[in-house]
């Protein structure tokens, strides 16, 4: 019997139940998607994908793989009980019981019913941490040039929304696009079209004005103000490559108050000296700390005021990938950047009254430094 | 010390985390959307999200629960370790133990790790069957309504197709439209822009011709081949009601041979008497079974031909509402239907050579049958 210690090691077999359309991890590692769940194991430096009849064609032809097998040969070798079909963990046992297996890796969000039967089955999950692939952080140059190539989407589709900003009229702190009151459903409608002219779905585009910008997340609805700051936070997955894009840019049909400019050119700051920062070997905690340093310097403080929050309170960034939130955070959380992340740095400040701020880009982490894949031009206020 | 039967009754305490916006259970019991995991727990009829800094005001707005938490507050109130911030399960474990709970349900796919943690923790999970609130399958007439109103856009949307090719001009078995060979992408994309106009999101849209369609999963690419069948499979979720429409239809531009004419009949016939046995108390297994059976006394057999799955080989039909594939299955398996119930009827015959044949509608289910949701003519034919 090995000793103990060898017995804690990673076991040389992982298992993924999960549909890939939704799993991240999975999809990386097989390049395969499925909408549903699918049974993947990795043996022995073998990749396997088990899949039901109607995908398993499918899967010979587009999974990058070593072998696929049908769900419904390897039930048959085990029989069907009282003529009920098998689940998906008795032939997943099945499976690995067939190879010698007694442990298996599993990521950390294998769901809990799944690792029970496993355990009563005898074989023992062992659960990794988040990433279950650490390798999927590190973009390759293929991964680089797609998130690139969303990102160039994402740009041209902000742009389509300061052309229609540009063509628009203000009357009595409204916006008249084509004589039609200038909503955020029309302008999202705009952004949305354009990405999906380019096989890119935005599916929560936010464009909120004044107030509603104020929490990060409104998507916004309605009328959009005039003389008030636009938040433009554009996030589509180009259903070609899988990888995101992400940006922000904030604008004003109009003109801005003294008070507004002051906020946009102090988030501009901190976001262009954030960008600064990113560096293979930095914490990135350290440039979250820095901005929201700076925020206080000049005087924008953070915290619940009438009930509500505001000032600074998301983290600056977010590794983007197949996911559009994956490590590295660039939070209060203390987190290495390697060569080869993709992140993004989006400060914002919010104040009810002035409205809300946010500037956002994705860099690629270098050795010695950043490239910056996201380019849009910042305008404040849009005549 | 209760006997032991009382002990393995369902907890009356819920706890969810997930993000919302993938996770139908949790949309379904607090109707709100969130992009990140969030903390759902239901306590003796009382609902609670804890939710972080960037989401609290939000939920405080959106969500329909009784009271909305902040995780930083519940953080400060067990304090800071090392001055590293809390984990979601040691936030979790503190507001169950306040509330003297020590046993909690949670859904099949209730990550493995916060389990384990649960566990270390002393707090039993309990894992429940899916779904984690049966309930939901039983639709109410909003939802009933709101899968109505998505079907009614993929009907148009499918009808915007039926023009396309009515538009087109076949040259040498190639489909023109404005004089451009007519592709699955170009098809696609008149489809889901439709669909995007009315804020619904076809994500997999399916527009395969000939061979392509007898892989029922395959997207379609290229150039689509007149004479032969196309599959349009149009199942988007609307970014309003949140809630899927599924439907397919399978037409041919030009003329069928009579092969292709005898298979489109027989699914036809198929679908039809299937939709006419769907009834509340019936079992959904039964509706499969005849449809199969149906198939086979037509002399079309299912089975492994020249290397692929060829005939009837996937599902009957599925349940349908926040999630595009739910409870119950017109199946293999037993499953009682039931008033209330929203799915889908889709048999098909896929043979190499004549192409794949797929015809799907969805129905509510009543109490003396059903109520058909989704219309939009059957044309085999385009001139």
């Amino acid at each position: 019997m090995p000793p103990a210690k060898l017995q804690a090691k990673t076991p040389d077999t992982r298992l993924i139940i999960a549909a890939s359309e939704q799993d991240a991890n999975l999809y990386w590692a097989t390049q395969f998607l499925a909408p549903d769940p699918i049974i993947y194991i990795q043996h022995r430096r073998k990749k396997y994908l088990i899949l039901n009849d109607l995908e398993a064609d499918r899967g010979r032809k587009e999974a990058s793989v070593d072998h696929v097998l049908r769900f419904s040969e390897l039930e048959r070798e085990i029989g069907r009980r009282n003529g009920r079909p098998r689940g998906y963990l008795e032939v997943v046992a099945h499976f690995l019981k067939k190879k010698g297996v007694k442990r298996v890796a599993v990521p950390y969000d294998f769901p809990l019913a799944y690792g029970l039967s496993l355990k009563q089955k005898k074989i023992q999950p062992h659960v990794m941490p988040d990433p279950f692939y650490p390798e999927r952080l590190i973009k390759t140059r293929k991964e680089k040039a797609a998130i690139k190539k969303t990102l160039s989407h994402v740009s041209a589709s902000i742009q389509a929304a300061y052309r229609v900003l540009r063509e628009s009229k203000v009357k009595k702190n409204r916006i008249y696009w084509h004589n039609k009151v200038l909503t955020s459903e029309i302008l999202k409608g705009v952004i949305n079209g354009h990405l999906m002219e380019n096989n890119c779905l935005g599916k929560h585009t936010i464009v909120a004005g004044g107030n509603q910008g104020v929490d990060p997340h409104c998507e916004g609805s309605g009328p959009l103000p005039a003389n008030k700051p636009i938040i433009m936070d554009v996030f589509p997955k180009s259903m070609d490559s899988q990888y995101y894009g992400d940006m922000t840019r904030t604008v004003v049909k109009g003109q801005a108050t003294d008070a507004l400019r002051r906020q946009w050119q102090t988030v501009k700051v901190a976001q262009e000296h954030g960008i600064k920062m990113v560096r293979g070997g930095v914490d990135a905690k350290g440039i979250h700390q820095w901005i929201m340093n700076y925020f206080e310097a000049q005087g924008y403080h953070t915290g619940i005021k009438n009930g509500r929050m505001q000032g600074f309170f998301h983290g600056t960034g977010h590794g983007l990938g197949i996911d559009i939130h994956e490590a590295p955070r660039v939070s209060t959380v203390s987190q290495k950047l390697k060569p080869g992340n993709v992140i993004t740095i989006e400060p914002g400040l919010y104040y009810s009254g002035v409205g809300g701020v946010r500037l956002e880009d994705v860099v690629y982490v270098t050795k010695g430094g950043r490239e910056l894949l996201s380019r849009c031009p910042k305008i404040l206020e849009i005549p």
